[in-house]
Order: C-alpha cells, then structure tokens, then sequence
C-alpha cells in the first residue's frame, strides 16, 4: 500500500463527457487543498464489469488513499474534506453545514437534475420530472441570491460539488437563475478548478494519440 | 439552546406517505444508537414555505441538537452515525465503507429509484429511467447476495438507509431479486426500526383526531 492519493478513472471517453466524468471533482479538490495525487485507469472497453470490485456499480471514479478505498464522488470529497481544512472548516458548526449541502447536492438537486437530464438526452426534453426540477432549481436560486458560499461563509467542498452539480449546460440553458448563474461563473473561474478541468481534458486526449482515435 | 436532540417532521400528512416519511430514517437511527431525542413538527399546510430558514427546500426532516442544526436525512444519519458506535465503527476504514454506501444510496440507488417512482406515480409505469434502474438493482442484488452488511462486516447506517431506500413496495414488487429481498426483511425485523415506524404511524394518527380527519 501507498499513503499516496490516487485518482481513479476511465482510460479514455468519447468526446461528450469529457470535461464532466466526476474524477475531476476529485481533482478539483486535491487542487483546492494542495494534496499530491496521481492518475490511474480502468478501461473504457469493458467498464462496466472490469472493476466492479473497486465500484460496485462499475462508475467512476473511486480513490485509494492509503488503506482507504472508496467509490462515490460524494463520498470521496468529504474523504478529502477531512484531511484540509481548505475543504471543510473544523469547527462542529462549519462541518455540519458543508455535510447537509454536500447531501443537498447529492439528493436534493442531483435526484432530479441528473434524470432529467437523462431523460431530456434520451429525447424527452419536457419530461415528467421538469416542475419537479424547476422547483428545485427556484430554491437553489433563492439561497444563493442571498449568500455567496452555502457553508460557513466561505468556500467549501459543498460549493465544489454544488458548483459542478448545477454547471451542466441543459440546465444552465433551461431558465433564467442569475445568482445560480453568477455562482457557477464565479466558482468554474477558480484556479484549481480550471486546472482540474484542462488536466482532465488533457488526460482523455493523450488516450485519443494512443488509440489512435483523435 | 438545549443539548437534546429533536428531529423535525410534519405535523400530519395523509395515508399514503405514512410509514414513509424520512423522519422514519432519524428515528430508527436513534432507536438503534439508544439517542434520546423529541419529536417537534412544522405544519403540513404551508410546508412549501413555512420552514425554508429550517429546511431550504421546505422538506422535511431536519434535526437540531445543541448548536447544530441539519437538514438532509442523509447528512443527518452521518451526523448520528458520528455519535455512537452502533451506527458506524470508529475505525478509518470502517468509517469509509459506511461513508461511501450512504452516499451510493443517495447518489447510486435512491437518484434512479425516486424519480422512477416519481414517473411511475404520475402514470407512467413503463418510463425512460427502467432500464438504468434495473441496472443499478442487479448490481445491488450481486452485492446483496455476496454479504450480509454493506460496511465493516456489521450493522451501519448505511444499512438503515440502504434498506429503507430498497423497501419502497414498487420497487420489490418490480423485478425479482432474493438476497435484497432478504435483505430489506432482516433490516425491517429490527426492533428499532419496528418501534420507529410504529412511532411515526402513532404521531400521524395522533395528528387525525386534532384535525377531525381520522
């Protein structure tokens, strides 16, 4: 075993999710916090039953951290929130906050955006979960027309994850949500975020060399 | 500010969610730690509105307990979980495994099923979202049928919740899985979930006579 932070993905993706396969919230917030990390792959052929052993859904991503081994983006970045306090404050107040927003985005937003979005690409764009979406997205919209972070008055592995749940571009392209707008701008601009995103862009096009698919 | 814990839910709601209201989750969650806690309530009429400083998305359940307050059935399971062993195991890893299968049940499980059965409530029985849900429950079926518990070879509350996401009866009643059958029958004979669901059928009927609506 390593103490080392490894990041696992997919060798290689189409051109669609590039830029959006979730490794990169965990770039993302090895970047926030400074914590070295390494790259390592599944293959794309076969995914869905070539590491079920690692993800037992056959995603990505999932880490190894040492003796630690864990799936789920969520679960993964309070993992890391836990070991710098620039993710989540220590305080017991501070913690809690950043864990119900990181929930929030999960369960709250994500359970309905992300089947929306599934459904709007399978060709049913005004399916039945949009007022049940738009309803989310309003309250979304509401908090965060009256504050600039949603835990602790400061950034947070909440706002990382809120930031990437809400910047999929069908559900910026559906309504009119400015506070929601300027809060994906203003956290999409964020250094280790632009980082995270090239690094990922990067990644997946070397692989296009290898393959010999650019 | 007192030191007791107090989950929040509804002051009533109708015959159908019965049994189901998350607030059931904090319940059994602390029936199984042997958490002293109070039950107080926000009214069912008005609950779009009337508590979004509590709860954002005007759901509930939310808790207080002491300076915290939480919303997030999920966030505040781990929030419990951080109190009392028989929720989650101290150790690193045990507290990963717990960690990463709550947050599958919400992000991996519970992101496909309640939109299913939300389209499937709205009429649509045969929706968009059935093949990947079918998917997720073999890939919960494999794992169910290769251990016992999900995390740390014991009880955590990844169990609880993973139960209660799997024991909605369309879900059981849609395709033919044994070992999460199984699974959902050995989690729902607990003597802390029997008494929690037995409570909040109490609470609910309880509400029928004030309201004149039994």
């Amino acid at each position: 075993m390593t103490e080392k932070l490894t990041i696992w993905t997919l060798d290689w993706v189409p051109q669609g999710p590039r830029g959006f396969v979730r490794d990169l919230r965990l770039r993302w917030a090895a970047e926030e916090a400074g914590l070295p990390y390494t790259i390592a792959t599944v293959p794309f052929e076969g995914r869905e039953t070539n590491h079920l052993n690692q993800q037992p859904f056959g995603q990505v991503p999932f880490l190894t951290d040492g003796d630690v081994t864990m799936f789920e983006s969520g679960a993964c970045l309070l993992h890391l929130a836990r070991k710098s306090e620039d993710l989540m404050p220590k305080d017991a107040i501070g913690k809690s906050e950043t864990l119900e927003w990181v929930v929030a985005a999960l369960n709250s937003i994500e359970m309905v955006s992300v089947p929306w979005w599934f459904l709007k690409m399978s060709g049913d764009a005004d399916n039945g979960l949009t007022d049940w979406l738009d309803g989310r997205l309003a309250h979304m919209e509401r908090v965060l027309s009256e504050r600039e972070w949603l835990a602790a008055d400061r950034f947070t592995v909440a706002d990382l994850l809120m930031a990437d749940v809400l910047r999929v571009a069908d559900l910026r392209a559906h309504g009119h949500r400015p506070a929601t707008e300027a809060y994906v701008e203003r956290l999409t601009n964020r250094a280790a975020f632009k980082k995270a995103h090239a690094n990922q862009l990067t990644h997946f096009a070397a692989a296009d060399e290898t393959r010999g698919t650019a």
